[in-house]
């Protein structure tokens, strides 16, 4: 087996936890890939240094938030790497480890004794770049407390005409994330769908929609003079205006995570505090 | 072809229609099965009588509201016949036809321009015998403002515990019925999921839920001396208590209904006046 | 100064609480009154037994949950009598003092260490005679999964037409009871305002509403065949039916309680679990 | 009497409007002060401007939407000048002519034939200064899809920590504009209270607070490098930061409008088209 490790640098037990795991892994006889980023903090282990758009890893530890899931996971998916994470972030809906549990993880890792959870990603068509998202696509207005004027459409029939500070289109993994702060249902990951949510819609009674992921959704920008932004996977990119569209299906890549048991409602409910 | 008739048989101008629907089919040459209750009404066409159990017709026509078209579905959807329902109910979120459309309809029907929809269907295990809905279950405390404590499982994972006056399960039909009063999302029937919304929960965190159709949910009574009710597609059934348990999970039976075009959203709009 | 106590009986722990504060009382040289049911499981006391109706204490402290603060608190608020509560229930609302603090905050009433905070209520006018409460009025649909159809004035003005499994009408004091559950906003004690609120309405842009608890508040039964039933406080009380009404407006009796500290929002988090 | 004149400039139909109004007043003997930016654009009537600032009239009519009706109302409130809101806006929450009424309602107002409405106003202390607002104050993260960290006080109580994507303190005047878009109940204008709202919290059993209006309502900036902006009545004012806070209670001014009848719920539900 061969382990790929990627990591926040900004925290000092975040880089301390990954050098252990280092040496642990190395100590175990397994062959590593040490993100160049990390390296840069681990001078010791240079040797291993590989930028992560070049790891061939059988599968890659990711030690932070969810912002490091995310990011890793947008290089890792289209080549089919799995990815172990490691909680030193806030919340961490992605995450599966805690600090306190990562080597009786890493031990049930080295004997094979975990299963790989598939999540589906939907594909973005923004300003004529197709983007791949793991949670969701938030279009916001641009103007704080001025409204968008929004056309939603799912397969060529317009499903919403929504006045509102914004739209979310999110996966089943983003439901736990943005669009449960804006009142979305929390969906399985294995339902095969979309969730659209418009954010603080003026209209009463607009509500979340949950449909087929394989579905074309459209979002059209209907006002003129109101300008929005594009955040995909909580990273800003464009702006949009009048008569401009984004454009959501499913993607081809799925996302892949290393699972020791079967337990979203459990994790869920334990980062909620519900149970 | 051939064609069952049914229909809600306390409003006049129901029986009134159904009469011009019957002579314009048998003016069409098309073989007609009338229902028994109906023929009662409408003797002239007691060489036609057959009732509902017994049709062997290749398309069922359902004339009232939601209730006649669960009423009808129940028979139908196990002998896979489709329903074309017309709508003399309030709202009628299961029908496709107006009054005004029908003879157009029909026409329609007969020139065999029209495709079928399939609908899953939820099984519920209640009392030791399976039941089958197509909008919902409902549990709901028998006793009004005396909260119900129970637990959800999905998959034998604890999902959640609620304090509430009720809970639904629901197919993606219902999700456009008595789930959206209880606030959850509108849902494509085409995703193969069920949902899971409390009633007035005590606790503020419970958000809807959106499992896979193929789940087995289980929902436990908690606590003493609370009773409750099951009512299945708004018909009351058995009392709950103590300790009991009623399971769900995806029916091997979907219902079937004509449908002259793709046009969900369309419809929930106008039904709600939302767009 | 001279203090009553009333108490549910059928919890032993409760009861063993009793026996302690009355002797606490004796020793310390206040004058006592037993509410005769208690005298009952604590015979010992006979020789202060008093009905809770004939109670002419300056406080009276209340062992229990919500439902028997509510209990006591009808007969007391016209006397203008105030309650200490001492929660032996499961959430209490409506209490004010933990078992394990009881002894520290009846030494605090001894020392005339405290104030007195006044609560609005609501009178309720249900056929023919008008009732009390503190907490709320919930008018419900007698028949599971059957909606009302009800037409809510204010001031002789509608407000709104809604078909729902219910309708609450809540003082401040019930904001955090049952008009929580069906999606209130939590209102401060001080506010001079009732809550009006739908219980699962089918209409999707039914929002709380909040009018001065001055208001007339007029409710209507508008469709045939559909009843209901009026729940004041928890207590069910009479059936409903087509064309009648209920009428709510302020009463002109407050209801009082000792409190130690202003903290209505430390108390409301903690028993949501909120901060 | 003497009737003052301020209107949106950017639409056509509302300087015509202005156009006749002007001379309907003049016909009736009427004295007039038009506002400068009006006059500029009917430069017929330049005998009669005077800047809003210095307007002395006894009612000022006001055409436009609730933008125009915010901005002359922070000039004339605190002259106790009642203004009479003409609708050439969208949805107009704060408007109480429509333009095919205008003139009847102006000889209703020339025959005294109208009452003035007083609305609550909450003043706002933002980077040292106070600002006066009949609507709401929102407080919005500047960076799309990056929460804040709030805490709300109330009276110096801890009333709430929030990680949101903003916060909005509104009057119950604001309560049928942004603070409904964000899920707040519609709050009866005679309510001496103020609404807290949080936008999108990501914690789930956080609920709208009714406090009264009299209340000191204190949020703080908890969380270092989350960067907000405050938008008072939908204008941008200041940019905070962490450790910064922002200061909320009722001001000394009311607004005050010019009514024909009792009618906000009428009003409300027909601008929201409920019923």
């Amino acid at each position: 087996m061969k382990i790929g490790i990627v990591s926040r640098t900004d925290k000092e037990d975040a880089i301390e936890l990954d050098c252990s795991i280092i040496k642990y892994l190395l100590e175990n006889n397994v062959e590593v890939e040490v993100d160049s980023s990390l390296v840069e903090k681990l001078p010791e282990f240079s040797m291993y240094d590989v930028a992560l758009d070049d790891m061939s890893s059988d599968i890659v530890l990711c030690v932070g938030g969810d912002g490091t899931v995310l990011n890793a996971q947008h290089v890792l998916s289209p080549k089919k790497i799995p990815i172990l994470s490691i909680n030193m972030g806030t919340v961490g809906f992605l995450t599966e480890v805690d600090p306190e549990n990562v080597f009786e993880c890493l031990e049930k890792l080295l004997n094979y004794d975990f299963f790989i959870e598939e999540r589906l990603q939907l594909d973005v068509l923004c300003d004529n770049e197709w983007h791949t998202v793991l949670n969701e696509l938030v279009i916001m207005t641009s103007q704080p407390a001025k409204m968008l004027n929004l056309r939603v459409l799912v397969d060529e029939e317009v499903v919403d005409d929504v006045r509102a500070d914004g739209l979310i289109v999110s996966t089943p993994s983003g439901s736990t994330a943005y669009a449960m702060s804006a009142g979305g249902p929390i969906v399985d990951p294995r339902v095969d769908a979309a969730i659209i949510i418009p954010i603080c819609p003026f209209k009463l009674n607009t509500r979340p929609k949950i449909v087929p992921a394989e579905s074309l959704i459209t979002v059209q920008f209907l006002k003129e003079g109101k300008q929005g932004v594009a955040v995909l996977d909580g990273m800003l990119t464009s702006r949009f205006d009048f008569l401009e569209e984004i454009k959501v299906r499913k993607s081809d890549h799925s996302a892949y995570f290393v699972r020791f048991k079967q337990s979203f409602y459990k994790s869920v409910n334990s980062k909620l505090n519900i149970i």
